[in-house]
């Protein structure tokens, strides 16, 4: 029989998108770099449409034509290196999916390159982790429109579902849908960070105990503030340790890792003259974090002032949950603005309302936000999302409590990175007049790099001598 | 005659270093791309030890061997067609030096092509500006100890002097010269933006004339704070504009520019992991106020606060002094750290005591501040500036100011990006116990990233089923 999709990498991500795929209805030929490895995988599923073939050559041949191939592999080298050895028994019309994550100039290079020889290659995001995979993903591919065609089918049955369809759409030409899996990736950190944040200021500033910030958490995930993190937070902060009989968070080692994503977004960000600052600063406090041992040193040097610990408890919750919404919708519009950016350079043509409604289920970020963020982009382009309607009002609403949160976290000495990040892009974007006339006067000053004026723009770059 | 030293590129910084090095006692070939730029520089100089030749073959013959020829050209691709064009006229044991801002990755590769043809390359970032070529700027040097010992007097002679000798040293191996000038204008980037930062506290929140802003500005270049952007600031403030009859720098478009170091400086370290925040917050600044339009029709949508004004003037003005000082110690700290990073990944031996001397003079980020800087790294390798005696004591005794500054901005309104990213620094950097424990717990709840415990570090990386 022929197979309708191929998968190559039977890691956890592409063993559970192989189950996902079968349950969905579709017959899967797999392929792994170690033959016991295809054996293992087919012996644990009797009874299922799961073909597999440790050669390459048969693996091909066992694949409805046009072949439909999905890689769930390493990103980087490997992908190449895949690539390579597949290409020899492919055809034209035949599509390669690359689901990991992927830097997407990369992807940009690999379409073009599979492009001269009339083959498809699909970039695209996969966010949800394991359980996502299994269970219904939100899937950002981006390529040529005919090879979406000939995938959306399978990848509408095993996306996640929400009431506005399945979690799948075509997000764009080649690099697209790794781009918008970057960012998402990059408002993750931001959003992760902020609930860090929350989590430190109520720990340390309010001095509450895990299982009170537990609920505050699971208060929160009640309204507006709705969203997978929120609940995953309040989830483990809830788990007890069985060896110290305590909350299993308090055992962890404060040092965050991070695998990349979060710093492309930032580097991607620089490249294209975006601002990204809750997401750079969500990645620097990650950096900062690792050093363990020097701030374990630097605490007895730099000693803090006296926490002059936040009294009113409720009134401090309550604007904390201000101050944490309206940070995240901050760093919801500066992803947005990166993607419109990289969209427009690399004429993509993404649909952010799309990108919002496909976020809304089965990825990481997945929030109550996203209707508003969609609703949003639905029949505009706004020039940012902090422009909109209904957003805008709420920010101008809740700034009192963002600010007096950032300036109570500043006198106590707890530091809140994002948080402060995020109030300084909104001042900035919401500011007519910022005083960087003086760093034009400066770099005139001291290295003629010319200035504009305000009064007379016809006369262009002008220098003086100061 | 053979001629000691060959220049090439007769722009503003070019024909500026030729007249520095002729008046040291040096005899100096030109060569432009232009026979007419030759013969017009020749012209204006009369009775001096210039020498030119349109043919580079002709240019070459005039030198002393082994060549010292110094490139003064735009950097990136116009580096590496100048070196090709050359090439066929250099013996071994010649030195070309880059004079410009290069990328110091290309002066890695450019510095091992040229060595392998047995040509000395030396990347030298050259600080000053105009007026610091001409007069005396503050070299930084990369490149092999022998290409360093060939070139050492002429540099000595035509670097700015201070009471600690020639603002010139070896900085270290390949690209360490470039990438140590690239991290003086990252920290440049926050100096300048931090003194915008106190400009705008103190027109928009106490409502003082650009007259009184000009004075306070020269009452801090006489303390502590005494260093050439604040004398600058002070100066740029005092010049009036004949057109308007006020003050010429409120009428300059506050549009910032950059021509591309700050940004390099934010993607090294992001490459490194190293934290850069201050000098990150800078860069976006930038990129926030080039978004002019877009800001003035955000102010209409979002409205700030009531600007509470800050009443006590002489209160306010002692805060920000405090506040703004302790962050360009921290702007510093994370400059230097990230240098120390590359200097160790590159084993380039950079003394960061001596980066301190020869940037004490010519350079744009001369300050005062550098002398104890200087003496925190002369017989130690701390860890992190902050945490060397003097500054540390003195950190600890503004960080009160600091809050405050930080607190009030934020409750006017009034964005201070780099004041409270640095302030964010500081107060990650001496936390013994960040909240980065809830991330990890987080990460291994969606995607099974694992993390260690504090109490058992000796079992290494965990998952749990949360």
């Amino acid at each position: 029989m022929a197979y309708q999709i191929g998968l190559v990498g039977l890691g956890v991500m592409g063993s559970s998108l192989a189950l996902n795929i079968e349950d969905s209805g579709y017959g899967v030929a797999v392929w792994g770099r170690h033959p016991e490895t295809i054996d293992a995988f087919l012996a644990q599923q009797p009874g299922k449409v799961f073909g597999g073939e440790a050669d390459l050559a048969g693996f091909a041949a066992m694949l409805e034509r046009p072949r439909r191939i999905l890689l769930m592999i390493k990103a980087g080298e490997p992908v190449d290196q895949m690539i390579e050895r597949l290409l020899p028994y492919l055809e034209p019309g035949d599509i390669l999916i690359d689901g990991g994550n992927s830097w997407f100039e990369d992807t940009r290079r690999r379409e073009a390159a599979l492009r001269e020889k009339g083959i498809h290659f699909v970039g695209m995001g996969v966010s949800g982790g394991e359980e996502g995979a299994r269970r219904g993903p939100s899937l950002m591919p981006g390529g040529s429109a005919e090879a979406y065609a000939a995938l959306g089918e399978i990848l509408q049955a095993i996306a996640a579902k929400t009431e506005a369809g399945a979690c799948v759409t075509h997000v764009g030409g080649d690099g697209a849908g790794h781009f918008v899996k970057m960012v998402h990736n990059g408002i993750e950190y931001a959003d992760m960070q902020l609930l860090a944040e929350a989590y430190d200021l109520m720990k340390r500033g309010l001095g509450l105990s895990t299982d009170a910030m537990a609920e505050v958490f699971e208060q929160w995930n009640q309204g507006p503030m709705e969203s997978f993190l929120v609940e995953l937070t309040a989830r483990v902060l809830r788990v007890q340790d069985e060896e110290s009989g305590g909350p299993l968070v308090e055992q962890i080692l404060d040092k965050a890792g991070q695998k990349g994503t979060g710093r492309w977004t930032v580097q991607a960000a620089l490249e294209q003259g975006v601002a990204v600052p809750s997401i750079a600063a969500a990645v620097d406090a990650r950096v900062l974090s690792a050093a363990k041992a020097q701030r374990e040193h630097a605490a007895h040097r730099l000693q803090g002032p006296e926490t002059s610990s936040i009294t009113d408890r409720e009134a401090f919750v309550a604007d904390l949950h201000g101050a944490i919404y309206a940070s995240r919708i901050a760093a919801y519009a500066q992803g947005l603005a990166l993607i419109s950016s990289a969209s427009e350079r690399y004429g993509w043509g993404v649909d952010l309302a799309e990108v919002a409604r496909i976020w809304k289920g089965g990825c990481i970020i997945r929030a109550r936000l996203l209707d508003a963020i969609r609703d949003a982009y639905s029949d505009q382009q706004p020039a940012n999302l902090m422009l909109t309607g209904d957003l805008s009002l709420q920010l101008q609403g809740l700034q009192g409590a963002w600010r007096r949160v950032v300036g109570q976290a500043a006198g106590n000495g707890i530091p809140v990175p994002v948080l402060s990040a995020s109030l300084g892009y909104f001042d900035s974007y919401r500011t007519a007049r910022l005083p960087q006339n003086l760093i034009q006067a400066q770099r005139d000053a001291f290295g003629a790099h010319t200035y504009e004026r305000i009064d007379q723009p016809e006369r262009g770059a002008i220098h003086s001598e100061w």
